[in-house]
C-alpha cells in the first residue's frame, strides 16, 4: 500500500512514521528544505518507540521517498494525508491540485481548525475529503478523529485501524472536533491560573499528572464520574453535580489577554520546569513513558492497550521454516531491562520458552494436544550469555532441533541481533514428553513424533 | 501515629485506607449507619491495590475503630481529616466541636467547594484548618491539594508525604483550588457535546483515553505543549497558539441547562457504555489499570511513579535475622502474572535471586564487595512449584543457608503465603564464589567467609 504525506512537520512526520512502520510505502512532499531532516528526527523517535509495543515484529518497513511536487507524491497512492499549515486557501489549493493527479484516494486533513465543509466547499474532491485529526506523537497515540462524508470516513477508518490507530468518527462537524474542545477549555482555564498567580506551569502539570491525568489515561471523564456516582447511576450523579456548574468557579466566560507579561511569565516558568532537558530529550522521555503506560494497559487488556493487542493479533504470525528456523522476531521492550539497561536474566528464560512454544505448535504439540493431556516439559536449560542485550534491539531467535526421538527432545536456540547477526545468547533445552494425567514421561502421539523425527533429521543435516 | 476520619463515604474511606495501610491507627466518626460497610468496601479495594505498588512490605496495618462521637474520634490524634457533606454550616460546626477535644492537630478538609477562609472564619481552629483536597481513589492517586496557613500546610505536607502522597500547596486560595477548575472546564464542555448530539459519553471518553489522557498521565499540559512548540520555546508556542483562543470554538461562555432530557440522555449513554459492569467491577478495573500505569511509571522513574519510588525508599528495609531468615516480604503484583492469573515462572527466578541478594548483603558480599572484583555466581537452581501463586498475595521468602564452606554456598528458599503459612514454592540454590577478573572460582575474603560459616552453623542447628 502507498500513502502520500503532504506537509512534513512534526504531524506529517508522525503520519509518515505510522505508515512506514506498518509496511506502507510513503511519498512526502513539502517545499520546506528542512522537511527531510525534520521527518528523519520523528522517524528516529518512532523506530525507537513503536516496535516496543508489540511481542512480534511489525511488517518490514516501507520505502520513504521525498518528491519534488505534490502531483508526484499523490499519483497512484491509496491514501493521502494533508498536514500543511492551517490556512484555508493553502489547503483548498492543495485539494484542487490533487483532483487531477489522483481520482479516488481518500484525502485526510490533519486540521484542528477547519470543518470538512469549509475545506471542500465547491471542490470536486469534497466527497472523499475528510478531517483525519491525529494527536502528537502520531506514531504512538491511537486516537484519530474522522469527520466528513461517511463513505470516505468508513474507508479511512479501515485503513487507519490497520496502522494500529483508533478512528473515532465524529457524528456532526463542529469547530475543533471533540478532543480539542476539551483541551481548549483546559488551556484557557490554565492560562487564568498562571495569569492570576494561583499556580505555575509546573504546579498545574503536577495537578494533572499526579491526579486526574492517571484516571483519564484509562477511563476518560464519564466512566470515572460514573464510579464517583456509585450505585445511584449516572443520571443521579449529574443531577447532584449539576448545581456546582452554577457556582462562580471559573473565569472561563472570558479569554485572558495574552499580554507580553503573561506570555513571558509562562515562558520563564516553563523554562524553570523543563528547561534542563532539550526538546529531543523531552520527546524521548514522553515516548518512554507512553510505551510503558501503553504496555501496562495492553497487559491489562484495557483502553488504548486493547487497541494495540487487537492490532498485534492482526499482524501475520511467525511461520517457522528452514534449518535453523526463526521462532522469535521482536524488539526488546524497555520493561524487559534492568535499571542498568540490560535485558533481565528472567526474560531470557521467557524468550526460550516462547521459542519452544513456536516449535511445539509447528510439530502439532499445540494447545489442542495439551487439552488431550499430553505435553512436553522442560527439564533442563543451559543458557550462555554472550553479549549484552538492550531495550530497543531487534532480535530473532533461531532454533534447531538437535535431537528428537522417543520421549526426548533437544532444542538449541540462538538469539541474534538482526542488525549485524551477532549472537547475543544461546540456550540448550532438554524437553521430555509427559502425560499430564500420570505426570510421568510417555511416548508422543505417532503423528507428532513423525513430525519431530523429520524436523530433527532436517536440522541435523 | 493516629488519625481521625470525620465522614466515612468514598473519600473518607479512601483517606482511612491511606492511613491504615501506612501503619497509622484510625478512628472514624460518621453518624451514617452504613459508614462501616462503605469504608469496609473501600478498604477491600485498597488492600487489593495499594501494596502492589511496592517491591517491599508496607508497615503493619494500623488499627481501625468506629467511634460514637466526634469528640472520641479526635481526642489525642495527630491529624484530623474532615470529609463531611459540602455544607458550610455543617463543616463549621465540626471545626468548632474539634476545638475543645483536640487543641493542636492539623485539620484537613476534603472540600472542593470552599476556601479555607470561608471554612474557618472567626473560629479558633482557623490557624490549623486547611483544605487537603484528595482525588478518588484516595488510596492510589498521589495528588492532594493543600490550601491554608503555611505552618499548617507545611506540617500536613510532611505527614501526607509519609503516606506516599504528593502534596501540592496552592499559592492563593481560589474557588475549586486548581485541579477541579480544569475538570470543571472539561465537564462543562463535555455536557455541551452530549447536549448537541456531537458525541456520546463513550465517544468523549474515547477521545480522552485514546489520546491526550495518555499524555496527561505523565507530563500534564504545559510540558506536553512545550514539546509541541519545539526549539522555539514555550513563549513562542503561546504566542502562536493564542489566536486560536479567539476563535468561536466553544460554548463555554454559558452553562448548559440540565434539563431532564439531557440528564436522562447522559444516564442512558453511560448505561450503554459501562452498564455491563457493576460499580464494584468498574472500581476494580480502574484500580488494576492505575496499578499497572503507576508501576510502569515507577519503572521509568517518572511522574507519579517517582513519588512511589521515593516512598518505597523511605520504608524500613528488611533486616534479615533468625533461622530461617525472612529475605523477601512483599505482595505479588499483577504484572508478575500470566494471562491465566498465575505468577509467571520467570518471576520465581527473580524472587530467589532477590532473596539471595539479601543474604549476600547480610554476609558482607554486597555491592562494595562486587566492586572489588569478587562475587558469588549462581550455578544451579532447582525450583519446586507446590501451589499456584496469584496476584495480590502477600508472600514471604524464608531462607536457610544449608552449606557454607570454602567457595561453596547452598541456600534453600521457601516462599510462603503469609495468610496461612502455606509453602507455595521452594528453591535449592548452589552458588560458587568467583573472581570477576579471572572468571574462575576462588576463596571468599576471610571476614565474609567467617560470617557465612557462622550463619551456616546457626541455620544447620
Amino acid at each position: 500500500m502507498r500513502a502520500a504525506i503532504l506537509g512534513g512537520g512534526v504531524i506529517g512526520g508522525g503520519w509518515a512514521a505510522r505508515f512506514l512502520l506498518n509496511g506502507w510505502d510513503v511519498a512526502v512532499f513539502d517545499p520546506d528544505p528542512e522537511a527531510e531532516r525534520k521527518i528523519g528526527e520523528v522517524l528516529d523517535n518512532s523506530r525507537r518507540a513503536l516496535p516496543m509495543l508489540y511481542e512480534t515484529r511489525l511488517p518490514a518497513e516501507g520505502q520513504l521517498r521525498f518528491v519534488d511536487s505534490l502531483e508526484e507524491a499523490v499519483t497512484g497512492v491509496d491514501y493521502i494525508q494533508e498536514s500543511v499549515p492551517e490556512t484555508i486557501d493553502l489547503k483548498r489549493n492543495v485539494y484542487g491540485r490533487i483532483e487531477a493527479a489522483n481520482r479516488d484516494a481518500v484525502i485526510g486533513s490533519s486540521t484542528s481548525g477547519f470543518k470538512p465543509s469549509e475545506l471542500g466547499e465547491g471542490l470536486e474532491t469534497s466527497d472523499r475529503l475528510i478531517v483525519a485529526h491525529p494527536f502528537n506523537p502520531v506514531y504512538l497515540l491511537p486516537l484519530v478523529e474522522l469527520v466528513g462524508p461517511s463513505v470516505a470516513t468508513d474507508k479511512a477508518a479501515g485503513l487507519l485501524r490497520g496502522l494500529g490507530m483508533y478512528p473515532l468518527t465524529v457524528r456532526a462537524e463542529i469547530d475543533a472536533h471533540i478532543a480539542d474542545r476539551l483541551l481548549e477549555a483546559v488551556w484557557r482555564e490554565a492560562l487564568w491560573l498562571v495569569n492570576d498567580g494561583v499556580a505555575t506551569t509546573e504546579e498545574i502539570d503536577a495537578a494533572i499528572r499526579m491526579g486526574f491525568g492517571l484516571r483519564w489515561a484509562q477511563m476518560g471523564l464519564f466512566e470515572t464520574y460514573r464510579i464517583a456516582g456509585g450505585e445511584g447511576g449516572m443520571a443521579h450523579f449529574v443531577r447532584q453535580f449539576g448545581p456546582a456548574l452554577k457556582w462562580p468557579w471559573t473565569k472561563l466566560m472570558d479569554v485572558p489577554e495574552l499580554s507580553d507579561d503573561l506570555v513571558d511569565r509562562i515562558g520563564q516558568q516553563s523554562d524553570a520546569q523543563s528547561g534542563a532537558l532539550s526538546i529531543r530529550e523531552l520527546e524521548r522521555l514522553r515516548d518512554r513513558n507512553l510505551v510503558a503506560i501503553l504496555r501496562a494497559l495492553k497487559r491489562e487488556g484495557s483502553a488504548a492497550g486493547q487497541v494495540i493487542a487487537d492490532h498485534e493479533r492482526s499482524l501475520p504470525a511467525i511461520a517457522p521454516s528452514g534449518a535453523p528456523m526463526v521462532t522469535i522476531d521482536r524488539v526488546i521492550p524497555s520493561d524487559w531491562t534492568d535499571y542498568n539497561g540490560h535485558m533481565n536474566e528472567s526474560r531470557y528464560g521467557q524468550l526460550w520458552s516462547d521459542a519452544a512454544d513456536v516449535v511445539m505448535a509447528h510439530v502439532g504439540a499445540d494447545e489442542a494436544y495439551v487439552a488431550k493431556g499430553l505435553s512436553y516439559f522442560t527439564v533442563e536449560t543451559v543458557t550462555t550469555f554472550l553479549a549484552e542485550t538492550h531495550a530497543g534491539e531487534h532480535v530473532q531467535c533461531e532454533t534447531r532441533m538437535t535431537e528428537g526421538a522417543g520421549k526426548k527432545l533437544r532444542l538449541f536456540h540462538e538469539m541474534k541481533r538482526v542488525s549485524d547477526g551477532e549472537v547475543l545468547a544461546s540456550c540448550a533445552q532438554l524437553l521430555i514428553h509427559v502425560s499430564l494425567e500420570t505426570r510421568r514421561s510417555c511416548a508422543p502421539e505417532p503423528d507428532v513424533l513423525a513430525r519431530i523425527e523429520a524436523l530433527a533429521r532436517e536440522h541435523g543435516a
